[in-house]
Formats: structure tokens, C-alpha cells, sequence
């Protein structure tokens, strides 16, 4: 079920994942007369690009999630349906295709959460993945009893015992701890489920938890973290990495120091999958890949520009800034002060620094996809530019986040998609049944039961 | 959509609601050759039966749910689904059936459960309903870094500000907050959208949820405590209660006792609907009903039934008393004094004051529905003892709990359900879309924003 098997076929197997978010990923795709009008609570739509996905012989489809509705709803398609609901209907809708998830380790209950994505690994039969957040957004923190959002460190101090507690409660029952033996009456062996009883600085959780082990053991670990604490985590848990770079450079250093952190925690490069994020607008030219990005950022709304750099920064206040003169580094809070996400930060600053672009211009190129790689051309560019990153090892594939949803995803599968199986870099069929089975990672075995 | 379209029909028409609960109600269930072979993580077993109860146009289904494994794992069959996960699926099975999850005050964040319940009725275009509970199981505190399950007054003064957060934050967005004009850019009207900024004894949340009002406003609020707390919060906050009785005497009691106090607290006699549990062991004849009972009778273990005892009553040992012996009231605690489930065990004492049933009988009886009222016979015997209940001003319909999971099921909706149709009891065909349609129950006004 799990083992690799583009290997036989392809040199190096490109890995997709389609990233929805409202009607698009550029700010104002919502705008755009290739969006859905129908509502972010319409399960359909979900369905439809989920199908589409798969169609498009994708590995896996992924939901952000923040805990609070955001400054920006005024101005941006916004009010979604939550994700772990969302994924359950859709592993319904679907065969084969990778379902993930984001959920919280600061305001939820490991006992909740392991039990949840469990559950979604039975009813999918193996296909879930957990994106964990410690939830960056300041709004959150109040929704939960906290008089602001906890600081980063506190956060992620939080996010390894979740982690480890959540795994603990995974591996408290073991793969054939179910006898259901109608004859004799017994159900459960009590010697194959074991509490976990633990006991740490946060948390305090007996177990065991109240259903078997899912098929896929764990649901894959994906993490998008990528400050030093964010990264040092993802070399210890991450089966599966988000990853926002502007420039190819930056990624193959990213990928480069990950993969080395993954193996001095003393696992092999094989075991995390890095996708960075890729905004593509699609003509059937290049020039029409170019206007149609123009269009885009033309309908872009400089206030929610604003709010959302200001987002990003942990709140500091950029309005008294020039619209139209070269910034500078100094004109942003250090990225290390950030109690948000630090990482996205210091992309912002350093291509401020490179760049000296206007702040018109820094919101433009943000909207695209708020600090991913924008990229605009006809579908052979954009194939030309996703084997080229794989080739440099600067991914293993890509988050891809259309502009607009669905027209630019229609585009993708029908254009982009049949240029790399062509090429023998994707999938024509599925060769798996799992998440585990596309991404190539093995099946955690469980250490507390010998098979 | 939510008006009362049975009245026209019918003098009283039956609500139904299908109790989903491992292989059967009955403690031995599991083991009949009537029951699924299926494991309890395979969602497809949940799918025949919401599609078999929709094809009998039952009002709804039912999962309940406990926050640990539970000792009598061992012997009975355990370790389903997630109920919230479960129901997501099982919305895009079904398109008019009412789906009912179970989902605890005590272990909980108001702001998660409000938002997935919501984003359940999105999914299901308005068919979703919330039983409250607070977990009264004594294992669920310490996965949640408890030493022990609070006590039942902490629990129940949680539960009532947990419901008033969650209403409140369902209220945070007026019904027509959104205004989605692609042309203007506008996405939502911040006027029609509010915090909740609740500051209580438990719980301080900002709000707004960040997702829109859901199509019944607020899902169905659903409660099954009867002791005198529990029903004083029924009174408040119940759209249905799910109550068990052993005669028909003291559900009329009840039913008149919780009507007259919904009254008390300013609500409609209707606006609460009242469904016992029913466990009938249905056969072509009474005697073959009967026969079946006492099949499933001597398949159920006696350490099983002891261990169930032992917790309905918070943990007292019973073991050292004679199986075979008259049993009194003093061989219990009172049950006023019981921290799990109060009502439950003062059902239990009374019987026992009434009958002086020996501790085996008392086992055997309790194995078939734990203390829900449970009947043998043909269904004609059925459907003449529910018509009479429902008469009687005893229910408002039943909460239906198959001893055995699919077989006695298939039976009741296959002979049970075209006796109450003939005679004009329950509906032909759905007249309404919605969980509240069904039950007769009117959307919920926003108090905070004028229509
Ligand atoms: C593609 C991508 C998706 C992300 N999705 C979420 C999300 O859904 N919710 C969230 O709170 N953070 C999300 N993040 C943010 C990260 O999880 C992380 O919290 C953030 O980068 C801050 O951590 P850092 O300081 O280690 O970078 C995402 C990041 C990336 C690159
Ligand atoms: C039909 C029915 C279903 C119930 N389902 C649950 C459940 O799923 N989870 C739970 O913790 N309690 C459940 N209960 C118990 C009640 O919610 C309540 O917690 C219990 O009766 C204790 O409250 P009381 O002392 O007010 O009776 C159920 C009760 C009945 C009658």
C-alpha cells in the first residue's frame, strides 16, 4: 500500500496538492467572472473541485483554517464551511484523493483532535492528512479565553506535547486489537489497548482513545512552519511540508536545510515531502497568463492590502506609509519580534530589501498569493517551470494555489496536468489507496505492540 | 419550512428517531446472526442504515457518544466513529432524514462546537441537531486532565453558560450578512455581522463565528437528562428530549411534569417533542418476539451487566450481592447522591422498590436498552403500544432502538412503519427539508439584528 511506486516509472515523481481557499487565492479572485458564485458554505462546490482533483490525478486536496472570521471578510470571500466537517463529506465524494485538513494545537483537546482525524482516516479509508497550526492569527486567542493569542514559543512549546500526546493516543490500540469474536463473546482483547497515561506540562490525558487504529496508523503529519523553531519542528514530525517561497533560490535552500534537519533528527530525506506554494495565472499565451494577472491585482483593494501586511507583522500599523515611494527594510518591525508567522515575515523583508519595490507595488505582488510564487504564462511554462524546480530540488512538488476557483484549476487539470504525465512526471492513475500510498511514506508501525 | 404540515394530516402525528448504537441496543446484540459483520469504523454499515430509515421517513437519526473506551469494551462491540466526523459523511448520503450528533459541554470549546455544528447544517442544508450532554461516563475526565469527571452540578452550571455562548455566537451573523456584489468588492456587510464579547463564570469568547448563520438558524438543540437539573434545563433549552422509562406511568408523568415546565419558562407546549426509547424485539408473532428476547437474554454476561450496573451508579460495587436472591432499594445508593447519570439510576431503584426483581432478572432486563422502556411481539403489538403511548400523552414519538442492528431494524421499517402509515400516523413522504420541518419546530428569530 505504501511503498513507492512512481519510482519504478519516473525519475522524480512530481507531488500536487491543491490548496483551496474561498474563490481563489489571489485577493480579489472572488471578483473575477471565472469564480464560483456559489457560497462558501455550498459543500457542492467543494465536492465538485475535489472530483476535479482527482480527475486531475492530484495527491491530495488541503484546507487552511484560521479560528477567528478575520479583518478582511468585509472585502474578501470569506465565512467558510470548517475543515474537518468539510473533509468528512467529501471523503464521501471521492475515491482516492488525499484529504487534508488544518486543525489547531493551541485551543483544541488532544483527545478531541486525535479522535476526529482517526475517525476521518476510517470514513476516508486511508486517506487523511493533519496540517498542524498553532494558529498565528491575533483574533484567535480571544475566541478561546486568552486575552490575546499566545506567543510563538509558548505556542510551539505547546504544538510537541499535542503532538506527542496525539500520536500516544493513535498508538494505544493495537492494528488487531479487535477480536469480534460473536461465538464466544469476546469483542476486544484488553492486552492489545493500553492507556497512555500522560502527564506532561500541558497536558494530562489517560487514554486509551475510543477507537481502533486508523489505516493509515497516523494520518500524514503536514506542517507549515518554517521560523527556526517552526522548521527544527518539521524535521521531528512533518511527513508532509507547506512551504511559501518568491523566489526558486530561496527554496532549494529551504529544501536543501530541511531535508539535512530530517536527517539529523534521524530520519531519511524521503520521509518529508516539501511542497512550496505556486500561484499560477493561466492563458493560452503567456501574454494572456500576464493580463490576466494585471486584471486581477487591478481589482485589488489597497485597505485590505494593508490590513493584511499589517496581519502578517502581528498588527503594526504600515498606513502611514507613501504609497508610491521604494521602501525600505527599515520600514518593517524585525521578522524575529513576530509573534505571528515569522517565517512569511522575513520572506516580506527580505525581498523588501533585494527589491526596494513601492508599497502599491508590495501589495500587488502580495495579493497574488500572499508572499507564494506568482508565476503568469501558458500552460508549457508553468509545466516548464514545476519539472524545473523539482529537477533543482527545490520541491518535491507543488501547493497549488489557483488565483481564481475553479476556472484557473479547470485550466490546470486540463492543460498543465496531461504536459507533466506526458512527461512522465504525474501520475496517469492512481498506483495507491492512501495519502501514505501517493505521498510515498511509509506506514508508521506502532512501537507499544510487536506485530 | 417549518411549519406544522402533519396537523392538517393527523390528529397526532409519531416522530420517530432511529437510535444508532453499535450492532443493537441490546448488550448481546452484537453476537445474533441479525447483526452486521461490519467493523463500527466502516462508515458505509452508517450509511445503509440512515438510507433504510429515510426510506421509512423517520424524523431522524441518532449517535450518542462517550469521551472514553469504557470497561465493557471487552465484551461488547465498541470503538465507533466519531458522531460529528460520522455525520458530515452521512449528510451527503441522505437529502431529507434529520442527523443528530452528540457532542459534550464538558470537553469542549464553546467556539469549536458552535462553528462545526453550523458548518454540519451548511453540509446538510439544515438538517442537523445537537444533543447536549455532559458526559456523565466516569473515564472521560481524566483524557481531558481531569483527575476525576466534575461533578454534576459543576457540569450542569458549564453546560448552561456552554449553550448560551454557542447560541450567541450562532446569532453573531444576521441572515443576510453577506452581500457577495463581485462588482463593488463588497463580500460582507460589517454591520449585520457582531461580536459576542461574552465574559462569564466559564468561559470569555470575542466572537464572531467566522461562518455564516446556518440554514435552521441554529441546529436542533436535542437533551436526554432527566434528573431535576436536567430537566430544568430541558425546560430552558430542549427542541427534543430523548428520556428513558421502563412504563408507560412514568413517561406521562414526565411528559406532563417537562411540557408544564417548558410552559413555566415562557416556551410553547410544542416546542419541546418528547421521544422515550423503545427496544422491540420484533417477531412474525408475539411469541417469536418473545422468543427472540430471551435468546438475546442468555447470550448477555453477567460480569457485563454488573459492570454497566456499577457504573450507572458511579462506580458502586455490586458484586458481592446474591444473583439469585430478592433484591431491595437499600442494596443501592441513593441516587441523588450518584455523580453520573441521576435520573437513570433512580429509574433503576424504583423498579427494584416496585418489582424486588433478583439481581440476575434485574441484569437481564437492563441488558435489552440499559433502562429504556423494551417490548416483544409482533408489529402489530408494536405499532398498537406506540399509537397508545403517543395517545396517551406518554410521547410524542419514539426514540426507536433496535436490540439487534440492521435485522430488527429492516423489520420495523418493513413492517412496523406501513402499519403507522396506514393508519395515518406517520408520513408518506417528507413535507419538509429541514430537521426542524419535520418536528414541527420554528427557526429561531436573530434577537440582535431586525429581519
Ligand atoms: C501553505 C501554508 C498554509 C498554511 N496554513 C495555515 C493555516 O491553515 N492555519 C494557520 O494558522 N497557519 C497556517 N500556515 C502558517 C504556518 O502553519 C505557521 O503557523 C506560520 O508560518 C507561523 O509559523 P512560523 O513562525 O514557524 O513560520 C500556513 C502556512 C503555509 C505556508
Ligand atoms: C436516549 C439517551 C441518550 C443519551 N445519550 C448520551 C450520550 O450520548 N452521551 C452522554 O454523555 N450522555 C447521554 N445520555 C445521558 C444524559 O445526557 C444525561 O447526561 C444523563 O442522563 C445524566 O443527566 P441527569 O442526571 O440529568 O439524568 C443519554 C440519555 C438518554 C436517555
Amino acid at each position: 500500500m505504501a511503498e513507492r511506486t512512481h519510482s519504478t516509472l519516473m525519475s522524480r515523481p512530481i507531488h500536487l496538492n491543491l490548496f483551496i481557499h474561498g474563490r481563489g487565492h489571489h485577493e480579489a479572485g472572488w471578483r473575477h467572472p471565472g469564480a464560483t458564485r456559489k457560497a462558501l458554505t455550498d459543500i457542492s462546490y467543494f465536492a465538485d473541485l475535489a472530483r476535479r482533483a482527482e480527475a486531475g490525478r492530484f495527491d491530495s486536496i488541503f484546507f487552511a483554517d484560521a479560528l477567528e472570521l478575520g479583518a478582511g471578510a468585509r472585502h474578501v470571500a470569506s465565512g467558510a464551511l470548517e475543515p474537518i466537517t468539510a473533509l468528512a463529506a467529501l471523503a464521501r465524494e471521492t475515491t482516492h484523493i488525499g484529504l487534508i485538513a488544518t486543525a489547531s494545537t493551541t485551543y483544541t483537546e488532544p483527545y478531541n483532535l486525535a479522535r476526529q482525524f482517526a475517525s476521518l482516516d476510517h470514513i476516508s479509508g486511508g486517506r487523511v492528512g493533519w496540517n498542524i497550526v498553532t494558529s498565528w492569527v491575533g483574533g484567535a486567542g480571544p475566541n478561546f479565553g486568552y486575552e490575546r493569542t499566545p506567543e510563538h514559543s509558548e505556542r510551539y512549546a505547546r504544538a510537541e506535547e499535542f503532538v506527542q500526546v496525539v500520536k500516544a493516543l493513535w498508538d494505544s490500540w493495537a492494528d488487531d486489537a479487535i477480536i469480534d469474536n460473536a461465538a464466544t463473546g469476546r469483542f476486544l482483547d484488553p492486552e492489545r489497548v493500553r492507556r497512555i497515561d500522560w502527564q506532561g506540562d500541558f497536558y494530562r490525558v489517560a487514554g486509551p482513545l475510543n477507537l481502533p487504529r486508523s489505516p493509515q496508523g497516523w494520518p500524514v503529519l503536514v506542517q507549515a512552519g518554517s521560523s527556526p523553531t517552526g522548521k527544527a519542528f518539521a524535521a521531528r514530525h512533518a511527513e508532509a511540508v507547506f512551504t511559501a517561497h518568491l523566489t526558486k533560490a530561496s527554496a532549494i535552500d529551504f529544501y536543501a536545510e530541511l531535508k539535512q534537519a530530517a536527517v539529523v533528527a534521524g530520519r531519511r530525506e524521503n520521509d518529508i515531502v516539501i511542497l512550496p506554494g505556486l500561484s499560477a495565472a493561466i492563458g493560452s499565451t503567456d501574454a494572456q497568463g500576464q493580463a490576466l494577472l494585471e486584471e486581477l491585482n487591478d481589482l485589488t483593494d489597497i485597505d485590505v492590502g494593508l490590513s493584511r501586511l499589517s496581519n502578517r507583522f502581528g498588527g503594526h500599523d504600515f498606513s502611514a506609509l507613501a504609497l508610491d515611494q521604494p521602501l525600505s527594510r527599515d520600514d518593517f518591525p524585525d521578522p524575529s519580534t513576530v509573534q505571528a508567522a515569522q517565517s512569511r515575515a522575513a520572506v516580506i523583508t527580505d525581498l523588501v530589501a533585494r527589491e526596494r519595490p513601492t508599497l502599491r507595488t508590495l501589495l500587488r505582488q502580495l495579493a497574488g498569493a500572499r508572499g507564494h510564487f506568482t508565476l503568469a504564462g501558458s500552460p508549457e511554462r508553468i509545466a516548464d517551470e514545476i519539472e524545473d524546480w523539482v529537477e533543482s530540488r527545490a520541491a518535491d512538488g507543488f501547493n497549488v494555489m489557483p488565483p481564481v476557483l475553479p476556472a484557473q484549476f479547470d485550466i490546470f487539470v486540463d492543460h498543465v496536468v496531461p504536459i507533466l504525465q506526458k512527461r512522465g512526471r504525474l501520475r496517469r492513475e492512481y498506483e495507491a489507496d492512501t495519502l501514505r500510498g501517493h505521498y510515498g511514506l511509509a506506514r508508521p508501525l506502532n512501537p507499544h505492540f510487536a506485530a
